[in-house]
């Protein structure tokens, strides 16, 4: 066994993810389907260039049937807890990206009950809902096209997901959820129907149109135990199992498997200010030699070093120049210092254009929101 | 212990009222309490002053914060599997004399999908909504006020529902629901679930108007459990407990101790021909002597006579008129056959007038439904 723990709650150790393959029987996206995708989109996104999707459950079948003319729709979610990090991005650039290329509609769900449920430290589930609103600001502030997107939070969408949850939950026992999630006899029993409502998604489309519609989700790979669950249940109710896309983590500036918003210094928040980012970057592990003189001798290790890494996963789309960054490093042509300030500068960039594109969705909201 | 096994979805056995009130803590609806239900009432139900509802938690509370100035609420339920019985109208009779009588706000929740989470051959939560509305214009029918009834189905109206569902959910762990329900590790997730549901509307009015306000719970005792668990928790969230009044169950045509709606020649349900009732009643327990002969001379058993029973449940409201139809039946001066036949017509003189009045209600059922 590997010697870490990853739940959709909790995810500890360092993430071997070729034993999640093995495990879980997430498969690899191999060069074959990657073509097909680059046919179909016209170009790769570089997080599939990169492995940084690395995983699938029948995304060959999502293909045969968008070549056929049967178009897929995307599903993909976010449990608030706190601001948004960097990390939380990846899935949602992806899906946008996706919504783009295909041309395609997009289901996001916004758990607001979630983290309440499994976190002891959230007690106002009422507190959550402006958190959400905020996150979905983040989120839309991407750029998803707001004819072909809608977003929910789950308690105000309950009118529709309640019932279709209960539909999931009679195939789900108590001893499904306790191996698959490790629930334990003093779990809440809202946290153990949990696991339903985020399965609803993935019909639901299927249910407004009256006949099956395919369904692709992209997310993190510790939310794929969910469908692992579902798709049986799914399926049995007579709908296609849905697909999945299965991504990294951002690891955290520290080395760390995941940028976890609960450390807020090995994360960088949408809402850092520009001296925080520079400070975190700052402290950011870099891989490099003990001194400026030992790394212009023996360069770093980019797999190594946090900065090489944050090109890697979103600020250096471009594989020729991400090449020359992670050259730089290796040969120590770049030390830790200027290597820092220039990332710290492209992500304050970022943040800076990420939060006007925010400010301006603000008014857009009920173009995307749905409620019943 | 009592050889009778009781939970919401399973009553096995000979009921013995007294354990309950030793084993859970119910109290007993005293003198002293009916005393002061007949000082505010003006009058005392007969389900009151024949120990029909004979056990409450907290109906002290409630009189005392009457008096006071501060009405509580009402709230009851029913969970369709069918047809309604005669047996179910019993707490919705005592509901709507203690709305007439105190003037006071009632929620009445159909939760559509208990039973679909409960029973294996309930397989499709879409047919329950149909079920439910029949079963709706049954329980208005009995009269109650459109200005202060509200009523509703669980998954219409999830958007209120599911939220405050969750909050209560967090408090009680599967543990909880094991020990309460008797649930295991074969039960579903959604059936786990559930009684969170059940427990909202306990609270939801003093949500909606800000600060708290009593509630008291007129319920078939095997609906209990839910608030067993269910009171401690509301507290927990700041509001009241709610108080509850605990009703018997009508008995079974063969002496059971429910009428059950899963056995049809038990019972007598509101959509019963003539011809139906006049049958089932033929069949009915008696507790009359094997002859005509012995009955005149030694006289029946009214408690053990059903024909007896159902008068004093639902149909001979005067106590001196009940009186003397026991009397009757322990004298042996009437005989089986021509009791059968008066209350069969009896039966089948209400059925007429309840449908009746069920067709007058099909056109307001909007001054009494709410959905979000």
């Amino acid at each position: 066994m590997a010697e870490f723990k990853m739940t959709p709650w909790e995810v500890n150790g360092k993430i071997d993810y070729t034993i999640l393959e093995r495990q879980f029987g997430i498969k690899q996206i191999n060069e074959d389907l990657l073509e097909r995708i680059k046919i179909q989109a016209h170009e790769l996104h570089y997080m599939f260039r990169r492995n940084i999707f690395f995983g699938h459950r029948e995304l060959n079948w999502i293909l045969d049937e968008y070549e056929k003319g049967n178009p897929f729709y995307l599903y993909t979610g976010r449990a608030p807890s706190g601001n948004m990090t960097l990390g939380h991005l990846i899935p949602f650039l992806l899906t946008k990206w996706l919504q783009e290329k295909f041309d395609v509609e997009i289901y996001i769900q916004i758990p607001d009950e979630e983290k309440f449920l499994s976190k002891e430290n959230i007690r106002d589930i009422n507190k959550q809902r402006e958190l959400c609103y905020d996150n979905i600001l983040d989120i839309l502030a991407l750029g998803f096209n707001p004819k072909k997107t809608k977003i929910f939070l789950d308690t105000e969408y309950a009118s529709v997901l309640y019932k279709q949850a209960c539909r999931v939950a009679k195939h789900i026992t108590f001893s499904t959820v306790k191996d698959a999630f490790g629930m334990k006899n003093e779990t809440n029993i809202g946290l153990i129907f949990y696991t339903s409502m985020q399965a609803v998604p993935a019909f639901l489309k299927s249910i407004e149109v009256g006949h099956n519609v395919p369904c692709l989700i992209p997310l993190a790979v510790d939310q794929d135990v969910h469908f692992r669950v579902a798709r049986d249940v799914i399926g049995k109710l007579g709908y296609y199992k849905p697909a999945i896309l299965h991504g990294k983590f951002l690891p955290g500036l520290d080395g760390s498997t995941k940028m976890s918003s609960s450390n807020p210094n090995n994360a960088i928040y949408l809402t850092d200010t520009h001296e925080e980012v520079i400070k975190k970057v700052n402290k950011a592990v870099t891989g490099q030699q003990a001194t400026a003189e030992l790394q212009k001798k023996y360069g770093g290790d980019p797999e190594k070093c946090m900065i090489c890494q944050y090109y890697k996963y979103l600020f250096e789309p471009d594989d020729k120049k991400l090449e020359a960054i992670f050259e730089a490093e290796r040969t120590g042509t770049i030390l830790a210092g200027e290597h820092k300030k220039d990332l710290a500068e492209k992500i304050n960039r970022f943040l800076d254009e990420h939060n006007k594109k925010k400010k301006e969705i603000k008014d857009k909201l009920d173009d995307y929101i749905i409620r019943a």
